[in-house]
């Protein structure tokens, strides 16, 4: 990773910061935080062109591909900057699931995968999609259950299978698709990422599944994939260990996850904060009243707390460990917490707080899956759980 | 009110219930609970026509006007079966705001109004809107800022002033208008209510103000009052008593949202349990999971109370009392447990819970803004408290 | 049950209130709440006795053995009122596990059995203990669990065993024992209910398990049976039959429980209450301070929720039924809530409110264990969830 | 501060743990936790004697002075592995309120008074106590409200009030008074803060306020001080600065609370993390309970969260900052959350749970008081919401 100096990312911050709030917010706001009714793919074109002048674009990406190298630690301030509009991680190149996916093409391709599909990903040329959940009953927060097969054909494999709630996955040129080499469904092993270009012959966007969030260029889509090709170099890492392959991406993806959606529950924060200071009622100022404070002070604590532990698990990943626990504690908390904030913002503006005269309420959409995506809260809970209780099991 | 022998109410119900769920809820579920794509006010006439034919429409209306004539206490389990489906309370024409208008025309009406204005609302010919609330710095969550005036002229009286959130308001056949005859913004009494069909001069509604809730027909408009004039015998109750009259429609009207509210989050449970008995994870159905048991009885507790606080003032209704402190208290936990049944629904389905292949997601938008319609919980636990603190300061 | 005129109601009532006030609550607060320190089995005869002069001694026991014979709906306001004195139900003898145990035996008792064993419970000549509780790995949340043996004899039974918590062993007339009388540990039947006189032979309090709370006569105590015979004319209901037994003791003694509890609750929030208005912080009464109306306003809305599910809970089992689910819903939110009421009051009173200045830090350490005593919330809850989801597995 | 290099300190919390597990909780557990009980005063010497043998008293005090130095992030693990027993911090010499008072002495003392009382207290030869609260209507949440005064003598002040909840009050060899000097009570300035010893003519224990912590020496006393004598070189800082200098005291004295008290609810979670692996119930270990996932998992992330924001604020106040909002926000956070770890912690054990024979029941008396002490969680959250809205305010 980069080193940055202090200044350097102070002055690269508030670049970030007004490119987001002078150029992208507007154009959120004007539609509404619908990113097709905005433009879909040609605003994003459009946003990373200007970023790219700027020197803002995926302040993440290696630095070798035109990236600017950020660490994990460092991209907390600049992704939060970044998610203060709903769309300026598409207009920076961090949005997921691109960002996770650089993050993961970073480590673990060839020189070769790293020509064909990383560089135009840091690049903004393309965009990607990861494509691992299936319909019940295959893998969703039990990865085990994975029944997309790939079978052994000469000069590569053959993909066969049906994804579900893939993000980016309409327009994207390229696919990671996890798929079993061996085993059987339930089976802890066998799995195997490929890459593969989107435009091959099997690959179908069945439909886009419809969800409460409006932001995510690309939907999350059904993906069929009917006896799709991927020659032997299309393998992503080693054959058999796509699963163990996917914790690289896992941990630090998760984090950068919740760097954005802080950012657009500070957004809220701030509308609310506004609002009330603005807003009279029963003869002052809804500020003065002590049940605003509770709510104020409520998302302060949230926020604090949500970097705090978001900035442990990012020191952690930076230093080379894993960080499991620690980012799953903190992805635990943080949707639940961004979730809070959200929901007390729309809270402190009343009526207007449900309405599309603010931003509010859509905001309160987007965040609500945050819940679920990345493994919901009831699983995080559950293996945090089972981690503590075997640590003291084994004494 | 009528008394109702409790098997005739069994029938009611259970006719209720299968007009609900085999005729309404396949047409809420076809439109994802879009009102108007569904087909606005023409689906309404053509649902409640169904419902009166089947002895169903208006069960709480008076009797002499064509109701069923249902007290409060009754009317609880026939509201929550109309609530299973987002479109059940207007089929059944106990929505929001007519079903509170009607209980306040039957008891506030001179003989004349009630034909002129109760007798069709009760018998589904027209719809109505009740326009209290306005944009800052006016009557809001503190009544007393209201600024539309009303000025004496002969033979009547002439109101202008702006207003908002007024629920139904777009296709409404007459409004209930809450303006000021005497005092000024900030004194607690002055409000006089008037009654005038929709489309006399200078009433304009100037838009459709867009909220997360997508079910109520006429939407919330922003309406515009110019000069409108209203004769001396468009008065409602007496001059200068609005405030007390409102509290006539005030607690009844909290109940039914209540009861409908609830109804729905009833569906919501009901979906999410048929999902986790269905659905595998971990070797095993997601309902054999604490983590699902602990959302499951969550949730159940939240159901039993809310109906426990509703029944409660519901018999303090029924008995004649203004019922101020249960209302509130019933109203504000169940706001609260409402959005709470909801989203721990929304969680035990995961992805799907979010997407609209499952009625959550739009449920969830559907209840957020009780927490603050009708009065937001900050404002009811300000009252709630001071009543409490009160009669510990009187000894 | 007795049919109470409600004047009647309202007259025992407020003897109720002026006995536990005037009476009864000044010795608990002498005594900082221990009621060993404050005279222990000699205090309750005499209040006992005065609550018998004034006609309030067993306003819950049969009506032929002196007591008034109240149903569970009109125990309500007379436990509560009771429960507003930590002493309050020991003077009125409607403290656990006496009052539970009246309840059983009224319905389980042979003829004989009601002269010995019920007789001078009702009347206040002796108190009584219900054995059923083991040390692990025996009976606890999981009665099925059950290790302690009854063994058929000549003319009776000799059980052994080793019971825990053990609520008022110390000092108690005779003890009501279960005892497994065929199967195994772990099977779901053949447990018995055995009468038996507390000085037999073979019963040992082995110690007084030391618990937060303190107000509770005869302890929580560890006792061991030893070979103990009983009579078969001691066995209580029907050999093999004792766990459904247990059932009908249940449902009303979580109850009654609740009632208690919620009196406790209420006078602490009165304490509460008194200190905000007298208190001044920050230039004026801490009753007019918004995060002080969150804290009283939280209180009543709890307040109210548990009345009304408890009132729920309690019509059921008047008209017959066994209200397994509204008992076990009523008792995990009312423990809960009543938890949460004393611990605002707590933090409403500030340092004082931790100090034995008030009798609020008392209360709290009283109403700990009632989320765990009568079942763990997390029980219910497990309890609470398998009977919803079954519900929709048979559909 | 001294700069202690990675090995040394993980040397020290090595042996920190060491002594506290091996030799202070025993004495902990046989005295249930009531430091009176075992042995007061004495108890501290010998403990005192054998951490300075094993050179682990004092951590934080000045190195000059015979401490060890550690700077405020250091401490948080040693302070943490101290507070594993109640009486830990007391045999490190770290208990409130000494800790706080050395910390304060060393940045405001003179040479004089850095000899006369921080000297013998950083050794462990005296204990002080600081007099700041005052019984209603004094200085309180509100310090302002100061009545005490100290008039000027020839020479000197003297010094008539009366103070309140005095930690460690009976015992103490020196008092840090804080008197008011000018102006009335409700002005936020005229303070000024006195050093006298304890044994000086006019200062009088008028009792110990008995609260629901039993392991601080010395009590929470109530202190009359009539017209006590102090002479000018006396004064600690600069006369009428007293509310500032008590703000150096503030922030790090916050810090040390929430160090402490996570050590004792990081013990509490250990054992109830030992007992449901240990337990069985339903035919399996308790740990394999859903139920049992949420409490433990929810555990782990309130002790990640208290323990990240802890750390945050000690990084601000180590690099010289006041830290006022990062100290009152994971003062509040981690009040609520400690409580919260030790209340479930109780609900895993049971029956067990709530009696003496686990240590749980007395870390939940021990650990309530801390929501209200060093600033109710109320006060804290009006300045953390006033201080979020004054920035917007400002722009």
């Amino acid at each position: 990773m980069s080193t940055f100096a202090s200044s350097d990312l102070d002055d690269l911050l508030e670049r970030t910061r007004s490119f987001v709030r002078d150029v992208v917010l507007p154009i959120e706001d004007a539609a509404e935080g619908d990113v097709e009714a905005a433009g879909g793919d040609r605003l994003r074109v459009e946003l990373q062109q200007e970023a790219r002048a700027r020197g803002l674009l995926s302040p993440h990406g290696p630095e070798d591909l035109g990236g600017l190298g950020l660490g994990m630690v460092d991209r907390v301030p600049v992704f939060e900057a970044a998610g203060w509009s709903l769309f300026g991680p598409m207009a920076l190149n961090i949005a997921a699931p691109d960002e996770g996916n650089m993050h993961l093409l970073d480590r673990a391709a060839t020189g070769a995968q790293r020509e064909e599909f990383l560089r135009p990903l840091v690049g903004g040329q393309v965009r990607s999609a990861f494509a691992m959940t299936e319909p019940a009953p295959g893998a969703g927060s039990d990865p085990s259950a994975l029944r997309t097969e790939a079978r052994r054909v000469p000069g590569g494999w053959r993909i066969s299978g049906r994804k579900i709630f893939i993000t980016g996955a309409d327009g994207a040129g390229f696919f990671i698709v996890m798929a079993r080499t061996s085993g059987q469904p339930g089976d802890s092993s066998g799995a195997t990422m490929f890459l593969t270009p989107a435009d091959v012959d099997g690959i179908r966007i069945v439909r886009h599944v419809r969800t409460l969030d409006r932001s995510m260029l690309g939907g999350h889509c059904e993906v069929v994939l009917d006896d799709v090709f991927v020659p032997d170099d299309g393998v992503l890492g080693e054959v058999d260990q796509g699963f163990a392959n996917a914790q690289v991406r896992l941990g630090p993806a998760r984090m950068t996850h919740v760097m954005r959606w802080l950012g657009a529950a500070l957004r809220g924060h701030d509308v609310a904060l506004r609002y009330v200071t603005e807003r009279q009622a029963f003869g002052g100022p809804l500020a003065e009243s002590g049940l605003v404070h509770q709510l104020v002070a409520d998302n302060e604590i949230d926020i604090a707390a949500t970097r705090a532990l978001l900035l442990d698990a990012c020191r952690e990943l930076d230093s080379g460990g894993r960080a499991s626990a620690s980012t799953s504690i903190a992805k635990t908390f943080g949707a639940e917490a961004i979730g809070r904030i959200v929901d007390r913002s729309v809270q402190m503006c009343g009526g207007l707080g449900v309405s599309e005269d603010l931003p509010l309420s859509r905001l309160s959409r987007e965040v609500r899956p945050f819940r679920i995506y990345d493994g919901a809260s009831e699983v995080h809970r559950w293996s945090i759980a089972r981690r503590a209780l075997r640590k003291v099991e084994r004494g």
